[in-house]
């Protein structure tokens, strides 16, 4: 049967049907175990909690499934964490992004002891709660990690964007790979070379890292549907990472505007911009994108913007106004439809197995 | 069976698989020849060519093949061939191009009559030696044009790079569309919209395209092997055009170095660039890219950057100097093998059904 590749077989679920892991807030403990009930494999997002959010998270998870399901962490590129970034900058940004802050009636924020939460404890959050699947974007953890999690018995995914960084992560002894193409939504997660030579389309990029690595390659960017999925086999891959259409469902994190953006036809013109956090991720064109697309340049790196824009993008979530709000999506997020979790994921069973038997005809 | 789909049928071919219409000189009849004998539909890329030239190539492949075979051109853009272009402007230009004229001993060229063929001349050449098939790029050719191809039973293939195109295309009254996706080698026909804005990847173009119109829908960008073929009919395509994996052929106009590139790691990194010919095009990232990079917002437009680095790129190809050719490729480009276009077509039909054979197991 289709769904029986290694890559169901290793993560112990019926469908190799995987939920992306949405940063920034935009994942949910219910839309997780929801895609791991109906057989799938739920993933969270964890990058942006504290270390006592990682562990509440899953504990909270384990409550709602008693499937695999997976936690997912951002990795710093290198220097990131210590990156310097004088009071200057700080106030020279703040007056950037003053007309925002006024918009939504926020206090100027202060220089803050960190901008973003430690990746290394946040892992030892991990390690100790110990999730069934530990998944993680923008680069690979330490062989002393690695060693660690295998030892607790997780297993682990990894994503790349391009051929090396596959053949990076299957070196470190990573159990598998998603190859994340350039249709997909959200954040571009490469860490090797230059975002400009990381932007192979889906299509292009499945092929060349399914025929280099020996790992099994699981598809993200643009599987929105049964063809999606049946076009990743073809690719040969052996799962596809479903987003943009798992978060248009009812029980995704995204708020209602951005749902609403999604199933509709504005949702095929999407931009890649760094000017919400400072790392380049795809998300619908709205107001924000278009009014910082002159400025972009002087946009400071992750995760220092990201810092900035988050009270905006929340009350612009709050407010309902979908131009101030980070709209990630997938090229294909226009074939996304509101339903519960559980709807869409059968939906998406169902539409596989037509497609399949309309090609064996 | 797989190859008997509304596209093989309308244009009378044994497999639904069209070769690319290489444009600026990289077509070769013999290519053309070899994909229609070999049971798919050739094509060529006419629109560097005279009125004449377009006659003589016609009446040459009807030499090689009694098969259908397409003809392809340019559609201008809105004003563009009345583009002012001033003697300054042209001066300027050849100061920035002057050390890759010195570079290859080439002459300053003078401010020509026209920078291109005239379209409607060659429309009419065409209209006049009737190929079976016309297929064109970056438009849509006029209600009279459309008319009296359909009055000489030639058959209409158009190409889109977003929905809104693909929709335009079919309200025309063309037979069929090619979805062209962002992973396409050569360049990007986009005709509504700002470039950024049609650079949706293969993946998700193609179940959008295929969603929206009734005419049957060509996939193209990154289709470079069986796995791609079965990938786009999962996608809702009824056929596929195969550019870079067929300009790696012996046959094709491609230079050795051009083709030695295709087939190496290198490919593997493509840009978009404008600063070859004015509009933007994927081609392997190299020398000629990377020093113009600084200087792109300055390059003219086509048709006039076209007529100012041709001879560079031909003196580049006479030296074997790849770093100052326009090496146009796909992002699957690598996938590509040196093969005979006979021996490359077989192959990509016997991939094709064990991909299919895979799946159904």
């Amino acid at each position: 049967m289709w769904y029986e590749t290694r890559v169901s077989k290793l993560l112990s679920i019926q469908y190799p049907i995987i939920l992306g892991p949405f940063g920034g807030g935009l994942s949910n403990v219910n839309l997780t175990a929801a895609i791991s009930n109906a057989g799938g494999l739920g993933s969270f997002g964890a990058n942006p909690f504290s270390p006592a959010d990682i562990k509440a998270t899953i504990a909270k998870i384990r409550e709602l499934t008693d499937k695999p399901f997976a936690i997912n962490l951002w990795i710093p590129l290198p220097g990131e964490e210590t990156q310097p970034f004088s009071h200057a900058e700080f106030d020279a940004n703040l007056k950037l992004l003053q007309p925002y802050l006024d918009k939504f009636d926020l206090p100027a924020p202060t220089y803050p002891e960190r901008f973003s939460e430690k990746y290394e404890d946040q892992l030892d959050a991990v390690l100790e709660a110990a999730p069934p699947v530990f998944s993680f974007v923008f680069g690979i953890p330490s062989a002393e990690a690695v060693k660690e999690l295998k030892k607790r018995g997780i297993k682990t995914i990894g994503c790349a964007t391009t051929v090396e960084e596959a053949v990076a992560t299957e070196a470190a002894g990573i159990d598998l790979i998603v190859a994340s193409g350039s249709d997909a939504g959200g954040h571009r997660p490469s860490f090797l070379r230059s975002q400009e030579e990381s932007l192979t389309g889906t299509f292009s990029l499945i092929p060349q890292i399914a025929s280099t690595v020996h790992i099994p390659v699981i598809a993200a960017g643009g599987v929105a549907d049964g063809r999606g999925v049946v076009a990743a086999l073809a690719l040969g891959a052996e799962a596809v990472q479903v987003g943009t259409r798992f978060l248009a469902c009812d029980e995704s994190g995204a708020s209602e505007g951005h749902k609403a953006q999604l199933v509709s036809e504005s949702a095929r013109y999407t931009a890649l911009t760094r000017s919400f956090t400072g790392r380049y991720a795809r998300g619908i064109r709205n107001g924000f994108i278009e009014e910082m697309k002159s400025v972009e340049a002087l946009v400071p790196p992750y995760p220092i913007q990201n810092w900035f824009t988050q009270p905006i993008r929340r009350a612009a979530m709050r407010a309902g106004q979908s131009d101030y709000m980070s709209l990630w999506a997938g090229q294909a997020a226009a074939l996304s439809k509101r339903q519960s979790a559980a709807e869409s994921f059968a939906n998406l069973v169902t539409e596989t197995e037509q497609v399949l038997s309309s090609l064996s005809r």
